[in-house]
């Protein structure tokens, strides 16, 4: 195309929908079945922890550095040198730092699950007998966290997001005037789906809110802390800290897994809060859990040495990755670029590429693409409740497919958002 | 003793006092430390699944029999042979389980957890919309179980064991006439801590059970399904079938983990419900959960195989427990039989011996031996909000000392029961 398709004169746009769906209904030909729907790594990445399997050998091995047999009961908190890894990373003390099973969704459910019976540390009473409570939801954003609060019933307001984070001057007026506002979602570097890193003015913001609640919590979920393929790791600004420096560390609950470091199925999980909310969180897990798997723990903690060789080791993912993430975006910029039909933003790191196609035409393109054998994320589901006010935002997740595999789908997307723009078009 | 405490002269009494006065503080000056306390596996037992370790040794190990990819996101049922494996542990159908993490106890807390917030399958309303609710506790019991409660607020009514389970003619008289009460606790082989195993009449009273309330459940924890020591297994009647005959199936809900099999720490846990139970579930597990550790569980079934190597492996730890349940059940014998100022039950399987002191006795028993280094479960743990009301109830984990420990910390109990039966005498 070197002629816009908003330019093109209805007949001349006609015949060009005619040209795009024959190719459409070529590939639909083909039978293709493809999955750009879940941030999944693909296998060449699980590929890398192999030797992780086989750090344990024997029952001499699963003695933690404090004399823990891994083996039996106990430690709820987590082995001591998984909390002083996990501790590095989120950049707190080990006693700020709580290592759990193999997934920190489990782990934010379960915050929420218990804020909502039983409060929070500082809270008078537990949310769930609060009315009507509510989460700010910078948008688009990840949708679990938006089913955690449909299952809650916690009413979501949207927050559109910015190139630096959400917007603060909305998050600070909702947080200051409304005590029934108790949280906000956070995906703080590289955010899913936009890829964008907060910038040092929005963490200094949000340390800086004085919440009407005095049970209000920043869900601080750095999924991809050490997740950057480009040549330089984006900087995000370390919150805790911040929050220390104001006597405001009770505000935060931070999240992190090793899902897409190791293991997605069989990794580890790991939250970090003020000593206050950790003294309180696990004297409330105690009529739940005895203990975490200690021996994953401690097969994490051997295999990656420390913090350090963490990030060091996520060198080999994001020499996987950066082929598949140029994919995509090159794809975008040939068949795209230059149309104003749609725009998307370049992200460092991350598992995702967010597409904004026009106004109207999500859905459809989502559509077109599972017709033909291509699953994409289903559109909405990047906003609360699964609308999409503007019906636009389409998440792209590259790193499953093989890179044959993501060529074909990032060309059938492609022809796909072309078809429903002049689709929209040709109504008018 | 050849004479009984309770014959003896009150003179002949304080000069008997006097002797085991001055024995305890021999003992007590050998600055013992040892624990009888909790019902963990010995070294011994933990060194016994060692090659579990090494079972998945690469990543083509990773691949369940149906091709998922262990190692990726998903399966939130657990993988299909972890659940063919305990489908038939628990006599139920494959769809009728679900596989979880590392600990049975979470999945029971979970299970309570959304039945207070979302409700049961056929309830009208969650049961923390219902007004106080209540469990049955068959007493004494597993004090896990009754913090669950506590933790909800949910208030407990005790229950009587008897030599064949719970007193099933005042759980029927409460079950069938209060709508309250929501569920009763069971662990129906070698229960905790009695070691009864549930007879074939207790069974179909349960199963025979119309609650008043439609939303009442059957909480079957099954920890001890195949952990006999003895020379035959007790034979505890399959509730499921029997509730399917009734078409009843819907009241039930089983656990059972591999905690005590392989390893406490890193094990799998199970539950099995009916379908309509199950599906329910798994729907609200959806925003908690993308999938359990399915690395762990392929370790499992890779390990033991099938029910009928799970089965077979459970020898190994007999040969371990049954000398030591030996020289409790000795020791108990040599030095309180006859006596009539305690009494217990000889159990089959389990992991623990029930021993009831005189009235009145127990606290100080626990007390005077922690007060010489010897840990036991508190006096009064194996009752709800841990108030035995005869004050009798001492739970024995002999499992976790070497055999010498356990010589010694039997004879000091032994010691530790008459002195307190002497001081009740005295104080008349």
């Amino acid at each position: 195309m070197i002629q816009m398709i908003k330019n093109l004169s209805k007949e001349a746009l006609k015949e060009y929908y005619q040209e795009l769906k024959s190719k459409y209904e070529e590939y639909k030909a083909m039978g293709l079945n493809l999955d750009m729907s879940r941030g999944k790594p693909c296998q060449e990445q699980l590929d890398l922890s192999a030797k992780i399997l086989t750090v344990l050998n024997d029952s001499e091995d699963c003695i933690s550095k404090d004399g823990t047999d891994c083996r039996n009961y106990g430690v709820l908190a987590g082995i001591v040198e998984a909390r002083e890894m996990f501790a590095e990373l989120f950049d707190v003390e080990v006693d700020e730092t709580i290592v759990g099973g193999n997934s920190s969704l489990n782990m934010i459910y379960d915050t929420i699950c218990r804020a909502m019976l039983f409060g929070v540390y500082g809270g008078e009473k537990p949310w769930g007998q609060q009315g009507e409570i509510k989460f700010l939801c910078p948008v688009p954003g990840y949708d679990r966290h938006f089913a955690i609060c449909e299952a809650f019933g916690i009413k979501m307001i949207n927050v559109p997001m910015t190139p630096t984070g959400p917007d603060m001057k909305i998050v600070k007026e909702y947080v200051e005037s409304d005590p029934q506002i108790k949280g906000i979602w956070c995906v703080p570097k590289y955010s899913n789906p936009d890829g964008i890193t907060y910038s040092a003015d929005t963490v200094m913001a949000l340390v800086d809110l004085e919440p009407a609640a005095p049970d209000f919590r920043i869900f601080w979920d750095n999924a991809y802390a050490v997740h950057y393929f480009a040549d330089e790791d984006d900087k995000l600004v370390e919150i805790m800290a911040e929050l220390k420096k104001r006597g405001k560390e009770d505000m935060l609950f931070m999240y992190t897994s090793t899902s897409k470091v190791s293991y997605p199925g069989a990794g580890v999980g790991a939250m970090a809060a003020s000593k206050n909310n950790v003294q309180l969180i696990l004297k409330q897990m105690m009529p739940q859990c005895i203990g975490p798997d200690k021996l994953n723990q401690l097969r994490h903690v051997r295999y990656f040495k420390d913090a350090t060789g963490y990030k060091q080791y996520m060198k080999k993912h994001a020499a996987i990755l950066r082929p598949r993430f140029e994919t995509v975006l090159e794809t975008l910029k040939r068949e795209l670029g230059g149309e104003d039909i749609a725009h998307w933003i370049e992200p460092n790191g991350g598992y995702f590429v967010s597409l904004y196609v026009m106004e109207g035409c999500a859905k459809r393109v989502v559509s077109l693409l599972a017709e033909a054998g291509v699953k994409m994320t289903s559109a909405g589901a990047t906003y609360p409740y699964g609308k999409d006010p503007s019906d636009s935002n389409i998440r792209i997740a590259p790193t499953y497919p093989t890179t044959d595999e993501l060529h074909t789908a990032m060309d059938m997307l492609c022809l796909c958002v072309k078809m429903a723009a002049a689709e929209k078009l040709l109504e008018k």
